[in-house]
């Protein structure tokens, strides 16, 4: 790959994440930077905004020029997205995408990629419960997770390229894994959390709850205000791996219902500081 | 009651709460602030940075000069604390407590407490993970929700009179109810939260799982830094509240894996959807 400073890069999709991806590699100084995206009122604002270079609805237009594309579309969309435009794509391009679940994603890939493309699927653990291009500037990259599931057949000095990009746009830790096991950390810390959030807040109907909460309830809920149709796809998408860790936190839940339902301080006082004791250990 | 730059006022215990309490008092100028603690230490650290005037490792010495009374102990030492101590307080003083669970403090009080004595049961929705002196300033008083549960023979002017200096210590919302709703709110605020905390750290033995965390795990968990022999106190000292409240959580955690196991978006979208509606209707 060239320089950065080089190389045409190309954002597909100007939700939040592309907004987000547009603005931090734009830093980077490419020589150009383009999107498209169905909508052309958010590609629209990313232009008015100097974000971007060039704008297009058209995939097909910006795909043939670029020597970078960020895949920044919904999940859904990905597979169909990927699959009808194998001929867009510029010779030697390498692509990646942001989609939170990567085991399907990485099986259609490997069955249907062209041999001179490499595609590396990524997932930066960043954004918000609000979408939107207009939110794209609240999504901050600073010391962020990001996630790597390389293909076999990636070619190392890509891998190599991708992740000082990463480090540049500012994230922090970069994990290189498989995409198995991604699913199974992912459905832990961020689905399963958001199915505890909808459900902390499904159980209870009175809405002036909130003049008893002290910060805990809240920092529990904030995720509630969560982005339905994406969410439902993100739990169906990795179905087995989500209810695996539903059942993994009910056995805790009703572990600990238990301690308190016998009424011996003890014990539950043990389970509670090897529970602060291990939350410690969790880095970060 | 006098104005409070006329009077004398003890805090009972100086954890961050206490802590905090002195603080937010102080800048209310009272005549004399004053402290008592069995740990010299905390005490004395608030009395060198000038935040009381005087220390007293024995609360006697202290009750018997104070017109407004901030009991500041550990909820489970409050009961032994007053019952062992109705000779010491001020004729006409004014008391106060912080305790997290009111039903059996409100039914102690009722039984002892002395006539010529003013006690109104509070509690401040203020607080950290993190416990003691030392972390009294980072204790925001600022917006936060505060719990009055007075009982019947309380003064109407007294009621007043705490309320104001509520509110002139930064607080937000007053909400003034029974001690068995503030329970039953309480347990689903704040225990269950905490509950639900330590559960999801308890199902996960590996500590590098906070290398895939975006965000919703670092939230989820921040109370399970929790200290173990208070919150156990706490959640057994509202235990049948608390017990129905994990219930109902686990009924709604049960309803939406249901919908996730069955594979259908749309049920499980429009379940999200009310929950995001609710979360957003639900103020603060």
């Amino acid at each position: 790959m060239k320089p950065i400073e080089e190389c045409t890069v190309g954002i597909a999709g100007m939700g939040i994440m592309g907004g987000a991806f547009a603005m931090a590699l734009g830093k980077l100084a490419p020589a150009r930077l383009l999107t498209c995206d169905p909508d052309a009122g958010a590609a629209g604002a990313a232009l008015a905004g100097g974000v971007i270079h060039e704008a297009f609805t058209d995939p097909a237009e910006m795909l043939g020029r670029c020597d970078l594309v960020y895949l920044c579309v919904n999940p859904s969309a990905l597979p169909g997205f990927m699959g009808g435009r194998m001929g867009d794509f510029k010779s030697g391009a390498l692509i990646t995408d942001i989609a939170g679940v990567k085991g399907n994603i990485a099986k259609i890939l490997e069955a249907g990629l062209r041999d001179d493309l490499d595609y590396i699927p990524g997932h930066p653990m960043a954004g918000s419960e609000k979408g939107g291009y207009a939110q794209a500037r609240r999504c901050d990259f600073r010391g962020k997770n990001y996630i790597l599931t390389p293909l076999k057949r990636n070619r190392a000095e890509n891998l190599s390229y991708l992740e000082s990009l990463i480090r540049r746009m500012g994230f922090g830790r970069i994990t290189v894994t498989t995409p198995e096991d991604h699913d199974r950390k992912i459905a832990f810390t961020s689905q399963l959390c958001h199915v505890i959030a909808a459900s902390l807040v499904d159980c209870e109907a009175d809405t002036g709850i909130t003049r008893f909460g002290g910060g805990s309830f809240e920092d529990l809920t904030r995720i509630a205000m969560l982005n339905a149709p994406m969410w439902a796809e993100l739990f169906l998408g990795n179905r087995d791996e989500l209810l695996a860790r539903i059942d993994q936190f009910a056995e805790s839940l009703g572990a600990i219902r238990g301690l308190i339902a016998g009424g011996g301080a003890a014990a539950l006082e043990a389970r509670l500081r090897a529970v602060r004791e291990r939350r410690a250990a969790m880095a970060g």
